[in-house]
């Protein structure tokens, strides 16, 4: 099971860049244009795919839907880039379902987040992983988002969560940089050796990646992969100078995301740049105009057109 | 329009029994047991069915499994009991289709909650709201319940919602006693006067019925529908020390409620009576053995053996 688990867990390690799922008014996935937005993604070599990921609109979307843009992923990156993809659902035997798609389209990993409508308890959160990972064989990590979960897995649960065969790693929010190192070494003392922890939230991943993260589990290289691929690589030879400073050139980015949320900016970007027309699925907007031109403003300051 | 917000909102008065939906571990509704469920709360005349809330495990079930529940009570109350029926979804187009299936099925009325992932905004609430009800004719009722669906509706937005044509009432958790007056005061001042406001959280209920509430929205009705009954009736007739006294009567069971969960316990006490042995679905576990005998203890503590 070591091994299994070991395997697994290379998956998730480096960049891992989210885009966003491109999607008509009646959620039908358009393969075509999710394509186009993966394609500069594998170029740059990002180390994987985060596909179906919160900014991946994943719990807005149908089973069917969810499939085919994993097997457009899994197509385009023609085993050269591993496809992790989010199987959460709010039912344990729809994400059962998801995850042996996932596996089946021959995706490397699941991304399992504990969505929750009646709030969970750490038993139920557990026996929700511990089934999905029998049932599906596909490795899992705990996907720690509790913004849109409503459920934080807590050192004590990823411990615990960490012992089920094929559950290999947890993305997790990045505290503020005071406390990463802290919480980098508290989440390391729960879990097994071989499980990999990587960081979200963009605007606090450096000082993670700089404490010695395992992944950034990212929204912005979902558009922008370079600017991320170079801030890992420096992160990784000990260039913290130049990991900071390249984090300090996306500042006016990450303003804009704690502003109107990084999904809504991802959209508004995608647009402004031409890519997509796709809008988020409703009862989310686009950003009204006015946002829209202070997202245009954060990427001339960001240095990103 | 306003005749058509009177004709609905007469819907949400009184007490709305809100019953658990029987389901199979593959989500499939068991109308015989339901029906089981919904003669005792026909029989004791409650004012209306809240078929499908967050107790009822909506969120939970397949559209069609939603609409068999729905076709199987509407035959049920045979046109003498209105059928208010949750008709919340994450995307508003299945909200729409939900809603008109529940009004092509004989529903008086819908409980539509702005079930999130992503955060929403007031904005993204309104227009989902003003969709679902122009899209589907189905008289709808606000469904306030942060705790499930993580945003809250405040005054200023249901001051909103309320001038949408076909939104009829809302059903929001009851305040501390201390509170309920000017928390009454406040909705009351925002709506339009044939809007009809209603509380849930069945242990602060009491007080916001004798401060003039238009209903209750009682997850314990579901399965006593005979005690709440009569707490609304001496509400009514100005008997506080009577509807205060059942409530006390009550208070175990209300210590349970927080203690486990309203939902939980429910399931609970339907298997403890006899009437189902439908578990509630996965993730959600049954109760403990421990919380079970609590559960127990409650319900002779409250003489409701």
């Amino acid at each position: 099971m070591l091994g299994s688990n070991r395997k697994g867990a290379m998956m998730l390690t480096g960049l891992s860049a989210f885009p966003i799922t491109p999607s008509d008014a009646a959620g039908r996935v358009d393969a075509a244009a999710l394509r186009d937005l993966l394609a500069p993604l594998l170029a740059a070599r990002v180390d994987s795919i985060g596909l179906l990921g919160s900014t991946g609109t994943y719990a807005y979307l149908a089973r069917e839907e969810r499939r085919r843009a994993v097997e457009a992923a899994v197509e385009m990156a023609s085993g050269r880039t591993p496809i992790v993809v989010g199987v959460g659902a709010l039912r344990t035997d729809e994400a059962v379902r998801l995850a042996q798609d996932a596996k089946a389209a021959g995706a490397s990993a699941g991304l399992l987040a504990p969505v929750s409508y009646t709030p969970l308890t750490e038993d139920e959160v557990f026996e929700h992983f511990a089934t999905v990972a029998r049932e599906s064989g596909l490795p899992l990590c705990i996907y720690d988002n509790p913004s849109t979960t409503h459920f934080k897995v807590g050192p004590a649960l990823v411990g615990r969560l960490s012992r089920i065969p094929g559950v290999v790693g947890l993305k997790t929010s990045a505290p503020d940089a005071p406390q990463v190192p802290a919480h980098l070494a508290e989440l390391r003392s729960v879990a097994p050796a071989s499980f990999q922890i990587g960081y979200s939230a963009d605007w606090n991943v450096v000082e993670g990646l700089l404490a010695g993260a395992d992944a950034w589990y990212s929204v912005v290289a979902g558009l922008f992969p370079e600017i991320c691929m170079a801030m890992v690589r420096a992160a990784r030879s000990g260039d913290a100078a130049q990991a900071r400073s390249l984090n300090a050139q996306l500042q006016p980015l990450w303003d804009v995301f704690k502003a109107h949320s990084s999904l809504r900016v991802m959209y508004a970007v995608a647009k402004l740049r031409g890519l997509t027309r796709a809008d988020p699925p409703r009862p989310l907007l686009p950003l009204p105009k006015a946002a829209q031109e202070k997202v245009a403003e954060a990427l001339r300051a960001a240095k990103l057109t």
